[in-house]
C-alpha cells in the first residue's frame, strides 16, 4: 500500500509529539519509560512506551503507532467507506498516577485515512480525578479552552459537549471525571471553514497541551498525604475506569477489533484496581463531594 | 402481567437452591453471606448474597432473581420473540477466593419465559484455576459428566465443547480456564426427547452439582501456601477474568440492556485484579504450563 506523503508527515510529527512527553514525564518521574518495538502483521507498527512503579507514575503508556491494511467489514461499515485499505497513525496516552490526589488522565491524537477516498483527525484529553478539585478542574479546561481559541471559537464548548456524552458509562450514571474535549472525524468537509493543515495544527496542538497541564496538576498535588482508605477509594475509582474502557470505549473497540496488539491497547488498564461489593460512602465526605460532580453540563471554565 | 405456575415453581426451586449454596458455602467459610434484598422497578426482584473477606473466599456472590417485564427491542430481536413480556429466574455464581491454589469458579441456572410464546432453560459451571491442576480439571468435569449422563449421554460432550467455546477470550487467543459445561435454549422444541420437566431436573442437578464439587476443590488446596510472586500472578489472570466479564459475557450484557441491578450484575469482578504490562514468564515455569493449558478441546475427563 502507498502511504501518501501528509501520512508520513503525520507519523512523523506523532512520533516527535511521543518523545517530547516521554521525556517530559520521565523527567517529572525520574524514572524512565520501558520501550517495546512492534510491528503488526497486516502492516506497519508501534513504539509502546510504559513506565511503571515510578515515584510518581503507578503505571502509563505513551504510545505511538502508524498502522495500514486492510479494514475488517464491520469497521468498513461503521466508517461508511467504500474502499478497504486504511492508514492510521496517533498517540494514545494513560497515565495512572501513585497518588490518589494526582488525577488519572487520558489523551489521544490521531490520524486516519482511506486513500483516495476520505481522511478524519480525531482526538481528545479527558481528566479523571479521584478527588474532584474545582479549582483544578477549572484550570484544565481553561487549557484546552486556550488551545481550542486559537484556532476556532467554536471548538471548545462543542469538543467540550462531546466529551461530556462520550467519557460516559452509562450502567453507572455517571461520567469518567471531569471531562475534558472529544472530538473525531475532523475533516475539510465537516469544517469547511479550516485548511486540512490548520487541522492537523489543531491536532497537534491539542497534544502539546497534554505535558505543560498534567504536569501542573502533578506538581499540586505530588506531595499531598494520603491514607489507606484514599487509596482504596482510588482502586475503586480505577475499577469505573476499567469498565468504561472495556464496555464502552471505541478507541479499545477498535483496536480489538483489528487484531491490534493487545498489551499496548490494553495498556490504560491499571496496575491494580477493584470491585468492593456495597461500599459504604458518608453523605457529605469527600468520596461523595466528588460522586455529585460526575455528571454531564458542568461549566468548569 | 401473569406469571404462569412453571415460573413460579422454578424460582422458588432456584432460590431453595441458593439457600442450600449460601449455607454450605459459610459453613466451609466461617463467615456469613450479607444479603441485599432488591426491587426492580419494571418487575420482580432478587436477593443478593455477597461474602466478602472471608477466611477462604475473598469476594463470592450467590444471587437469587426473579424478574419479569418488557424486553428492550435489541433483547427481543436477539432473541427472536415476537411478544415483548417476559420472565426470568436463575441463580448466578462466582467466587474469587484467597487462596491463589484455590480455583475461580462460576455457575449459573436460569429459565426464561415469554409467556404463550416459548421458555428455555439456559446454565453452566466452569472454572478457573489460577494453576491448573490436571487431575483436579479431571474431576471437576467428571463430576459434570456425571450429572449430565443421568440425564443424556450426548449432553456432556456437547455441553462441554459449548462451555470451551463460550468461554473463550479472543483477544487473548485463550480460554478463560479449564471450561466445564455451558448450555442455553434448552427446551421441547430443541430437545424433544426430554419432558420439560426432565430439562428442568437436569438444571437444578446441575446447580446442586456446584456445592459438592467446589467444596471438595477449597479442601484439596485452602491450606496450601502462597508467595506474594502467586498472589501477583492471581490478581493478573483475575484481570482476564474481568476482560471476560466485560467484553464478552453475554449475561452480564442482557444485564445492563435491561438495566438490572448493577451491584448484583457485576459482584463477579473481584475485590482486587491488575494489569501489570510486560509480565515475564519463565518458560516451564507453573505459569506457563497454565497458559499452556488454556485452550479448546483438552478432553479433561
Amino acid at each position: 500500500m502507498e502511504i501518501s506523503p501528509f501520512a508520513e508527515q503525520m507519523a512523523e510529527r506523532f512520533k516527535a509529539l511521543q518523545d517530547e512527553i516521554t521525556l517530559g514525564l520521565s523527567a517529572v518521574d525520574g524514572k524512565k519509560f520501558h520501550q517495546d518495538m512492534w510491528e503488526r502483521s497486516g502492516g506497519g507498527g508501534g513504539r509502546t512506551r510504559v513506565l511503571q512503579h515510578g515515584n510518581i507514575i503507578e503505571k502509563g503508556g505513551v504510545n505511538f503507532s502508524a498502522v495500514h491494511g486492510t479494514l475488517p467489514e464491520s469497521v468498513k461499515k461503521a466508517f461508511q467507506v467504500k474502499s478497504a485499505s486504511f492508514f492510521a497513525s496517533g498517540v494514545s496516552i494513560v497515565i495512572h498516577p501513585q497518588n490518589p490526589w494526582v488525577p488519572i488522565i487520558h489523551m489521544n491524537v490521531r490520524y486516519f485515512e482511506v486513500p483516495g477516498e476520505t481522511y478524519w483527525f480525531g482526538g481528545g484529553i479527558d481528566l479523571t480525578p479521584h478527588y474532584i478539585d474545582k479549582e483544578q478542574a477549572s484550570f484544565f479546561h481553561t487549557e484546552l479552552k486556550n488551545t481550542c481559541d486559537r484556532f476556532d471559537p467554536q471548538f471548545y464548548p462543542r469538543f467540550k459537549n462531546w466529551a461530556d456524552d462520550y467519557f460516559f458509562i452509562p450502567h453507572r450514571e455517571e461520567t469518567r471525571g471531569v471531562g475534558g474535549i472529544f472530538f473525531d472525524k475532523l475533516n475539510t468537509q465537516n469544517y469547511p471553514q479550516h485548511a486540512k493543515d490548520v487541522l492537523a495544527n489543531f491536532v497537534m496542538a491539542t497534544g502539546y497541551t497534554f505535558l505543560p497541564a498534567y504536569t501542573q496538576l502533578i506538581e499540586l498535588n505530588k506531595s499531598k498525604q494520603f491514607s489507606t482508605k484514599e487509596k482504596e477509594w482510588q482502586k475503586f475509582r480505577r475499577g469505573r475506569y476499567v469498565e468504561f474502557n472495556l464496555v464502552h470505549d471505541r478507541g479499545t473497540k477498535f483496536g480489538l477489533e483489528t487484531q491490534g496488539r493487545i498489551d499496548s491497547i490494553l495498556m490504560s488498564l491499571p496496575l491494580e484496581a477493584g470491585w468492593p461489593y456495597g461500599m459504604e460512602i458518608e453523605s457529605r465526605s469527600k468520596e461523595q463531594q466528588t460522586l455529585d460532580l460526575l455528571k454531564k453540563g458542568i461549566d468548569w471554565v
